[in-house]
């Protein structure tokens, strides 16, 4: 590694190169709850694309893997340098490179939070729409992740927002793929391979991103309900009407009970109510007219009174913002609740009812506890796993995971599979699937040194002759 | 291709399989203006994906091409049988498999056209909002090429409505990505992948299709301009103001002069504004409610006349559903005018007067005529050329597609490369894309006999040993 370690402060300058007890142990690990920590023998932060395709090639003669980090938000371990090797922190090269009005479209590097390019985006009247409910998580991560969140009912998730890429393949090539526009038939599309690649195929230099006019007015409805087959029932209803709802949630008794105890909101749910209740029910609605938005907000109420709701509350805009970030942390509120796992199962949405069923069958059997909240408009369920034996918990994700494919569902909505989860994916997906995707990377990357512990687990060859090095 | 003929009836069935002065001469072209035709050497009509798996597999076998056929509609002669061997046409797998109306999907066979899905759908109140203008053609071809249209400003492209597929490699084999969900991250995506991959990668044998709450509302806003540089300035007001139009469309004189006497529609343009106007921008809105599309037409019919309209005409319902059809058909008015090609170049939207200031010296240098219309809510120019000079003509093209791309625009935004772009692309694109697109190729189609003819020039390898068959 020291030949390496000279020749990369030789590229980079020596304070942008990091190496042994300089390197401190945030470089080891992402939030996921299960993942073993590994410091990687080498961190280096690139300020420009040269530097990041130097840093690749440099990688790539010495046989050492590459771990792309963004903010280290990410929940399965995908950030983790598994093998080793040099993770490229993206922290330097977090410039928000233009905002082109005429085009509704940011250009941004990786290392740019959603936090930051919304307060750059606002005051032009634009949003950009992912919010998978970690600003502080970086718009490179978000890349690699595909992240989702909340509002995908309404404007789909990272991949439908990347109109084009920069990125350097793991042979220190440099490619720029799409532009700033919507079409393109015009060979392979490289920008959506990569997105949702989870740093195995390439690492993301710059992306060109949709922005959106950002509605004026926004209102929430809180709907108990006392079932979930009325919960999902009353979702093709909402969004056939065509009032194209921004957020779709459903939050099972105990979230949010969690919610209500960490965030101190009193929703006003009458008692007699939440005694039958089984499960919330939340609609965010936007609109740039506040006159249409009440009307809508009158319409989805009434609609919701005869799709079965026990009450239907229209909270008051600081309760409503407060019940959306509040929902957004239940992830924070499982882990301080001691959640062994976390996962976020994806199956159509209509099927929600009897995948919950399932779980709630597998909880049982294995004598585990739990539960959790979701995107009901997308059928992203995620769920808090309570079960301290590592093994049981092995076997109930498994099996999880396995009903919800039953289902024609996905292990992953929006977390990714990284180190955590890739077991599971390579237990359950069709090995045929699996032999393409690895010819894939293998197309992309043909040293094996991009990511190698993140969804496949695949230690970078030795180069001839040398022992492993990392 | 003796033996393989016995095979492919043995497995299909006599009927289903046809050979030599059987063959007619329609499965030799599709509708590009250049392409020249090729009868392909055998022809089949599977009737499920298992006799499509193994008409590969056999073709595989003998390595003799396979090319995927849907309605024929292409324009880039990605359906021709370029190097011969068999030709897999879908008419006979033509079945709406499902409409979900709990989940907003509709799964169907490749050989569905647009005509039959969108009958099947509207009863329901939903839509499947791509029309690239021509409602004959095949989902499966639609696929193929990532097909647009005119409602790509509101609603994305067929990559942005496809949640999943089946597919059959070029080795037989049979996947299925995706699913009844917008949210995925398991593995790279292969349904974005095979879409616009033009029958390179994989057959296709079912889609899995968003479907749309269908607004009961529309009307079309007619405003000539003195400008194109007006027109496009005017596109992002519009857009940012958030009444999220279905379509912007530019069409200059000579093409709206093609309309108006092709459809014998009369818009009603004053004579004086006329005598002024160098383009015409359409505005089509749609709502669910007649009153809220009321206000939004006042509104952007004011802000049109602010923004540099000649003139804004609100076109009464039959004359703007017949000029948007007109619009559709500009395709055949041009073929019929003598165009001798045609084009689809995108760009960033912004930049469409500066490229078509560029296409005018173009133009003027090379003694052509070239005029058109565009989307100009995409950035997706069309343009006929009229240069009978195959070499000139050759010259412009290439010369059209540089500048285009030197604007940061791709060569085709939905026509697709098939064999009629391919020397420009190959010419134009940065190698080491196409190198990565060329091992992206062979992960799916290790023996090369998936159109080969089609973004490549590639003629499928013959078997060691032996003469080629086709």
């Amino acid at each position: 590694m020291g030949d390496l370690f000279d020749a990369l402060v030789a590229r980079l300058g020596a304070q942008a190169v990091l190496a042994g007890e300089n390197i401190g142990d945030d470089w080891g690990h992402d939030e996921a709850l299960t993942a073993t920590p590994r410091r990687p023998d080498l961190v280096v932060h690139p300020t420009d694309t040269e530097a990041v395709a130097a840093v690749v090639a440099l990688a790539a003669e010495h046989h050492v893997p590459v771990t792309a980090r963004g903010s280290g938000t990410g929940l399965s371990g995908a950030c983790i340098p598994r093998h080793g090797g040099i993770v490229v922190a993206f922290d330097h090269m977090d410039r928000i490179l233009e905002i082109d009005l005429d085009n509704h479209v940011a250009v941004v590097q990786p290392g740019v939070t959603l936090e930051r390019l919304d307060a750059a985006v606002a005051p032009h009247g634009l949003v950009y729409p992912v919010f998978p409910g970690e600003n502080s998580a970086s718009l490179g991560g978000n890349v690699a992740t595909n992240a989702g969140g909340m509002r995908a009912v309404k404007y789909g998730v990272t991949r439908h927002q990347v109109l084009g890429l920069e990125a350097v393949l793991g042979t220190g090539e440099v490619i720029r793929s799409g532009g700033k526009f919507v079409k393109s038939t015009s060979g392979y599309d490289l920008t959506q391979l990569v997105i949702g690649s989870e740093g195995t195929l390439a690492l993301v230099t710059e992306a060109t991103l949709r922005l959106y006019p950002r509605p004026a007015h926004t209102a929430t409805l809180l709907a108990p309900f006392g079932s979930m087959e009325a919960i999902a029932g009353s979702v093709p209803h909402i969004v056939g009407r065509g009032v194209d709802p921004m957020i779709m949630e459903y939050i099972d008794l105990v979230a949010m009970a969690g919610i209500e105890a960490a965030s101190g909101l009193e929703l006003g749910v009458d008692a007699e109510v939440r005694a039958e209740t089984l499960a919330y029910l939340v609609v965010v609605l936007e609109d740039r007219s506040a006159t249409r938005l009440d009307e809508d907000v009158e319409e989805v109420a009434t609609m919701l009174g005869e799709l079965g709701a026990l009450d239907v509350y229209a909270l008051p805009p600081q309760a409503g913002a407060s019940l959306i970030a509040a929902r957004e942390r239940v992830f924070w509120a499982a882990k301080a609740n001691g959640a062994n796992d976390i996962i976020d199962m994806v199956v159509p949405r209509a099927d929600i009812p009897a995948y919950l069923a399932r779980v709630a069958e597998l909880a049982a059997e294995s004598a585990s506890f739990i539960v959790g909240c979701g995107h009901v408009g997308d059928g992203n369920v995620h769920l808090s796993i309570f079960q301290g034996d590592p093994e049981v918990r092995d076997r109930v994700l498994h099996d999880l995971f396995a009903a919800g494919m039953a289902l024609g569902g996905a292990i992953s909505g929006e977390h990714g599979i990284g180190s955590e989860k890739r077991s599971y994916l390579h237990d359950l997906e069709d090995p045929a699937k699996l032999a393409l995707m690895a010819r894939i990377k293998t197309a992309f990357d043909p040293h094996g040194i991009l990511n190698p512990g993140a969804i496949w687990d695949t230690p970078t060859p030795a180069p001839p002759g040398i022992g492993v090095t990392a």
